[in-house]
């Protein structure tokens, strides 16, 4: 008898930010297994309609879908915006993704009411953060900032440079003028410069990564669903498989400085055939 | 009967930046139509792959045929430097891209033989501009430099602006350092940042912008074929239509800031069923 929670998880994301949730959860539950696929031919997300990215998403799970995986993540925050209550209709296996973590987090975390958002122009301007904030904790303000050039700054490698910090000084000050107490990196690429922001936003403001607690709700899920995979994989085995639409060399490259167990192969697949 | 230069001009890019070359097309040839694609869903293609762009491109000349198009111009250096060759071989109209006429202006520009080009990571790496160069002057050196951040700043709105400076310095300090009197504008946004790179390169380099070379050969090459339209279009025709493939209000906006004649409309369309 095939037993379910062997089954891997799929996670998705437009292209690399969505390693650093993998990351976490290889962190937090190092027995399962991971497909993962970065639409690296349609990248960025951020700057796109509900529409397209709905679409690029259905195309998503229906390739993951064909690795019989047992649940899947929604490691962008782009797509869990936009996409998310679509695909919840459309699939039988749960599905997750990054931004109601994100917000439980943060509810929880700030003391004077005042959270800031950062994320792409589609994200902060589907408003999502605010709607999830607003169920938990009504009495919350929140304040959404989109940073179009963090994912560019990111990608080109500027995680701790002069250009950064002044980009970030800009995007980032009417939020400081604000008083928030609690900032969300709502963009899968931003806690790669979580110390710029650090530094900026100072010591007085709690940094959320939803990344984390994406992990540890997925965690939960697994458990109560009895698909926790309590056994160590089989020596050998392939136990994270990663794909892409485009540059499958360029992709292991930018993976490999951010996940340390080695990329063993990522593979190039026609996203549109699905 | 039909007459074959009532038919409008095809122009396609990876999104927003072809415009640049729409309207040097629309200053020297005004009396044409033109049907342009800006494939919004899927930009940039700078840092995507040979085989993505070409299959990109390819969808995009099926979708400009179902327009009757006289002749395609390929006005994206990146779908130039890697589906030109592919494209001519598989259609009936005429094809020309941006690369060549911008090697040409620089190969007849340069008193010391050193030529810089600026471009996309995919442009670039594809050595297009050095062969094209080396074709018409062989003792001439090619000195290529990818500048991916240069689309994000200029997307972002920051055409005058110390950080674009301060990126710009960076770039192009080692051409500096080597010397090159002639610099090609390998991409078509970046005449949007001309007055930057002017500054920094200086006076005594000669900046190329091959969009107004492009719609010079393009109307040399349909005055040759008996294609250039003579008479000015009928009042209230549609002279200039748009197609993008997401985000058809946010492409407009960004259009009226680059061409002067009004865009009137522009459309969405899945370009991904072509």
């Amino acid at each position: 008898m095939i037993n379910i929670a062997d089954a891997p998880i799929g996670v998705f994301d437009s292209g690399v930010g969505g390693l650093t949730v993998a990351r976490e959860i290889m962190r937090q539950i190092p027995n399962e297994r991971i497909v993962y696929f970065g639409d690296t031919a349609r990248v960025p997300y951020g700057s796109k309609s509900r529409e397209t990215i709905t679409r690029f998403s259905k195309q998503i799970v229906r390739f993951l879908k064909t690795y019989d995986v047992k649940t899947i993540v929604v490691a962008c925050n782009t797509a869990s915006a936009y996409a998310l209550d679509t695909l919840e209709k459309e699939i039988d296996i749960p599905i997750i993704g990054v931004v109601k973590p994100g917000a439980k987090v943060a509810s929880d975390a700030t003391r004077n009411g005042k959270i800031g958002v950062i994320g792409t122009e589609a994200t902060i301007g589907s408003q999502i953060y605010t709607q999830y904030i607003k169920e938990i904790n009504p009495e919350a303000t929140i304040y959404g900032k989109a940073c179009p050039l963090f994912c560019p700054l990111v990608e080109e490698g500027l995680w701790q440079d002069p250009v950064t910090d002044e980009i970030a000084r800009r995007y980032l000050s009417e939020l400081i003028d604000i008083d928030i107490d609690t900032l969300i990196l709502g963009c899968t690429h931003y806690p790669l410069i979580h110390s710029t922001v650090a530094k900026i936003m100072g010591e007085g403001v709690t940094l959320v990564n939803p990344a984390y607690e994406t992990a540890r709700e997925l965690k939960e899920m697994l458990e109560k669903n009895n698909l926790l995979q309590t056994t160590p994989p089989a020596l050998g085995s392939n136990q994270y498989q990663f794909f892409v639409s485009d540059g499958a060399e360029k992709f292991k490259h930018f993976a490999n400085s951010i996940i340390q167990y080695g990329i063993l192969s990522a593979k190039t697949i026609n996203i549109e055939e699905y």
